[in-house]
């Protein structure tokens, strides 16, 4: 069973400044607990349902059986999952060689864990291992953002770092790539190998302290016969579509 | 002010079955209901904070004041909106000749409102009029779906249809798409004009009952250099980069 301090620990990982302090996070969710189990994460424990058989255990790990109550007062979903995982967060160094003849993803300010989630299952479908994000961009551990991941926080790797600290160093060796709409048909502009691609914040875009280390600015060609079109595309997508053109082009 | 019953009414929209009964859906926020006012569709009537000062007014429309407390009881938000709007639905009648030379989307069963709204969104920018969604995706004018479109509804045409009516009905005449891991690499692959691009479940991916009018596979490629990658991309960020390479051989 669950004592009532785990309960109350796990529930305190919903937070973010309890899960940078204790460097462990909460997974929810069969398949999700399952690809982290196989990955090179580790588990501190799981908490599964009473008389649930787990089929995506594939390695020794400690296991505490509930009650459905019990997982109910740790759930962050509208219907509990029967299966999840407390996880050890990764911490990440950041070096400039490890993105060189790359392309790499520059999250500035996302807010929405759902898109961050979205965008990390994104790049680890395409290979890309590393996204940059500043420190306003939403928490990877945060629960949402880890379920959005489809299990794929496992594949990328996630670093927090301030923007201006983060340009100066790669400044000359990268290109750096954001979407405007005064930006250059992407279809028809010149990508190249060593790339980083920034995603603005869902409402406000590109910020002004990132806008000023963009060496090229793309744009995805909308259709333009109409007033009555959507100015934007939601980031995820956004990312998805300009990653793609890019990893066309190299295959 | 907002009398109880018309609270009731308002909140009776939030389930399928009264929005069709009334003909009318809620939408909740400054951006979509000042886009979908500047739209081809019909305003009930609008809510209002007392107080506040709606820029996105513009045309004549009955506007309702009332207080903090009654937008509460009738948002869907955490973050009530101060500006809220009951709109008349819009029955689109399908025609075949209509999506001839076109690329349109099939929906087979998309359960996530955020997905969906995202579709329509994406739909929107690159000039997609159409969406034929099976009865089993879930309704256009949910509240969470009229959200995530972020006023694109009203510039694309949804149409519930019976997948084995739709398919009978075209027949031949436009080629039908869907993605599969043993599809061909859609970068390679000859894309025609006239086109269905298929959007399966979640979860399940495309239906037994759709699978069978598919002309042609196609396949987005991942990196296949590990095992520990996710399986799948998002239902709306695939839709996305699949529109966008049907969109850019055209331009």
């Amino acid at each position: 069973m669950l004592s009532k301090n785990k309960i109350k620990f796990i529930n305190s990982l919903k937070l973010r400044k309890y899960r940078e302090k204790n460097r462990l996070f909460l997974a929810e969710g069969e398949k999700i607990v399952s690809d982290l189990l196989s990955s090179n994460l580790n588990a501190e424990y799981l908490i599964i349902e009473e008389g649930f058989n787990f089929k995506g255990l594939n390695k020794k790990v400690e296991i505490i059986r509930t009650d459905s109550s019990s997982i109910k007062m740790i759930s962050g979903l509208k219907n509990p999952s029967k299966v999840m995982g407390i996880f050890e967060t990764i911490q990440n160094k950041f070096k400039v060689s490890d993105i060189i003849n790359k392309i790499s993803l520059f999250c500035d300010s996302i807010q929405d864990p759902g898109n961050l989630g979205t965008i990390i299952r994104t790049a680890d479908w395409f290979g890309i291992e590393h996204i940059i994000c500043t420190n306003e961009t939403v928490d990877v551990y945060n629960p949402k953002v880890v379920q959005a991941t489809m299990g794929a926080i496992a594949g990328v790797k996630v670093h927090y770092l301030e923007a201006a600290d983060f340009f100066k160093q790669i400044s000359g060796d990268i290109q750096v790539y954001g979407t405007f709409l005064e930006g250059e048909n992407i279809y028809k502009s010149k990508l190249s190998e060593s790339a980083i691609i920034v995603i603005g914040n869902e409402g406000k875009g590109i910020s002004g302290k990132v806008k000023k280390y963009i060496d090229k600015k793309i744009y995805i060609p909308c259709r333009a016969d109409s007033k009555n079109f959507s100015e934007s595309l939601n980031a995820s997508v956004a990312t998805g579509i300009v990653c793609s053109e890019f990893v066309r082009r190299k295959i």
